[in-house]
């Protein structure tokens, strides 16, 4: 039977081996490695604690310290995120992307951009925390608010993986933004463009749009879609480059909008005027102005009593 | 190049270092050392397995080894827990905390009343457990419902965060429910009381607020919201206690009540009386008798026939 | 104070282990080990490997070292599995499980088909990205689909999983199956039969029960529940093998289906035409003839304007 089962061992690795040739494109032999996930995990967590020193991992920070934690910090992004951006620079058409050539030097520009960037992010970030603290009252305190809001933790990988996309870096910030989704269950593209004072609750199966538009304290509930029509009437795919300017296919949701849980808004013509409130399931697919108050007008419900 | 990145990464430190002096309450530094995540996950982790001994990981219990497998566990969760509550207690502001001196006294009293109250949190999990099993005609074994069933998971986690949010514990209940939201997609706030029996299926996307009261025997399918009507009423959080008694914001379910997917209630006044099933879908802001059957009257539905 | 401490932690040991010979079924001493959570996840992430060479980890493989690192993965996948279906197959009841003196062969055997089956599964995972990669106008290459699409992970995992449902193999599936749900929102039963071409977009909240029979190119937005009416008048699972042939509980979706966000789709009789479109949010428990396009008539929506 041993032997049998060696037999049958080398056979199998045959036909995987086999199979690799058959698809290629499924199995990346004698290709560039890509970023993994993993260490495209490590530099965002990393990211994370620059923007929140002290929160998490067992790390204490004091005046005496700090400049050192924080330093060796910043040159372990640098030096992770270089190694990652030319693997990806390498890899994936890019419409704004650079000559071969350039590769190393763009990359070596990107990680120092992320991090000239992180104190323009950690204002943004003090201003979600802000609305959550304020939008929640089973919020207790600031800390519980950083270290146990997936809300949080969703928006904050957010403003990262925007700004590597606006800036045309392929695959990293999509790595980063289903990093965040698999953590927290919230789907944000990195090309969904979100204001200052944003809150998520609960959060759980939001999805928010590529092309997304949302204006400043605006706040979502758990289940809130944001999202296409139809994808019936786009471009394929394999006729565009990552980074086409695309038209507008998510909704705009202007200034302090607010979005009960389940609901569902699709279109990119549609506008939620500033001020409005969109009830828990509510289905719209076309805008409403300023102030407005949508509720569903709820099902009719049948009642049966047992006995 | 070289000498510029120099400069450039020691700026962007610079820059970095400056954001935590204008935001000093989103940089923890110079204060005392939070509770991490992963230290927490570690005592929930081990509470877990002591509440399903020989069901995780790779040990393999017999009589010979049990007490020292498990008295060791057992010291270990002491060891964790205390130094974890000791700088939570120092952390937060809590309505019923003790003097700062006594911060120590507290957390080993906390600790060692965790472990304490194991064989109680056991017996309930063994009637949640019996709930799957006879709920879920999927189900084949208690192992496979012990190993592969996140609403047990989520349900052994909150009774554990439970224990310690009732005795005003504060942060450390509500990271462990933040790691078993992460894991399942079932977000219970520690507050919530639940009975005897209770059994998720599927589980993605629940919510149970922090004020929710729930019977024996109840059943919730993936998706069903127990919530608060709005927020707007509120007291800001900013006037309250962690652990001031709070009004009523979250619905009532009394005994061997059954929630299928989808379906919100909503508000501190809404009771769904004993024995009521609720329908998929279903959206209720206000309670109704025992026994009662609630569906939605299905919304028309338009059909087209392509050719 | 200190001994005090010893004594009560001594007592709470004591309390813990007399628990587990009260309820002796959630405590596993003295019985066989039981295949761990980690342990499959290993093997998962091994299979995962073999599907998708040199996308995951920090691998790179070329023609030089392919049949090296790609032979290792496949030995040690054999080993690991062989383990764990060996201590699956002493635990579970299983209606067509083979004597126990076999069982050491039987697992044998079966790690080696799940390796001889990689081929054909991956063959028909080209299809599932074939299909993710037209159907989502975000999607800028395979690359990104392969390693960012929590729906690409899960029908990879789901392929794997259910290539073992089918073989009677018991718990290491389902473990699989919720592995992947952890990591995705995505629970598909390991019993839900799939055709090739198929795609997840979002996926969270997506629930594929254990009967359901899926054509070819059929394609699921998030929060789609494929699902059962109710579990009441089924057999109880206590009277039931693990693998006994089941009544089907779950709908049928014919080739070329696209089911939009949120809808719900109940009961083994329920059969969705090929070629058909079902809305966002719509509730279906009886089945459409081909070609349907099914929306819902949204419910009356109540503006208030504010001002």
């Amino acid at each position: 039977v041993a032997d049998d089962s060696d037999r049958r061992l080398a056979a199998a690795l045959d036909g995987v081996l086999d199979s690799y040739r058959v698809v290629p494109r499924l199995a990346n032999v004698g290709g560039t490695r890509l970023p993994s996930r993993e260490e495209v995990a490590t530099i965002l967590d990393d990211l994370l604690s620059l923007c929140f020193p002290g929160f998490f991992g067992r790390e204490q920070l004091g005046e005496l310290n700090a400049r050192y934690v924080v330093g060796e910090r910043c040159a372990r992004v640098l030096t992770h995120l270089e190694a990652a951006l030319v693997r990806a620079f390498v890899l994936e058409a890019c419409g704004c992307r650079t000559p071969e050539t350039d590769l190393d030097a763009r990359a070596r520009e990107e990680s120092l951009a992320m991090l000239e960037a992180l104190p323009e992010i950690r204002r943004l970030l003090a201003t979600d925390i802000g609305a959550a603290f304020k939008g929640d009252p089973a919020a207790t305190s600031p800390e519980e608010v950083i270290t146990s809001y997936p809300g949080i933790l969703a928006i904050a990988g957010h403003r990262i993986a925007h700004h590597l996309w606006v800036r045309c870096v392929p695959l990293v910030p999509r790595l980063m933004s289903e990093i965040i989704h698999s953590r927290t269950g919230i789907d944000i593209h990195p090309g969904a463009k979100i204001g200052e004072g944003f809150f998520i609750d609960h959060g759980t199966g939001v999805v928010i749009g590529e092309t997304c538009v949302i204006g400043t304290n605006v706040k979502l509930y758990q289940g809130v879609t944001l999202g296409a029509h139809s994808v019936d009437v786009e471009t394929p795919a394999e006729s565009r480059g990552a980074h086409d300017p695309k038209p507008q296919r998510h909704p705009t949701l202007e200034d302090d909008v607010t979005v009960y849980a389940g609901a569902t808004i699709l279109g990119g013509g549609t506008v939620i005027g500033r001020g409005s409130t969109i009830g828990g399931n509510v289905w719209l697919t076309h805008g409403v102005p300023p102030g407005t108050s949508v509720v569903m007008d709820p099902p009719t419900l049948r009642y049966r009593t047992s006995g």
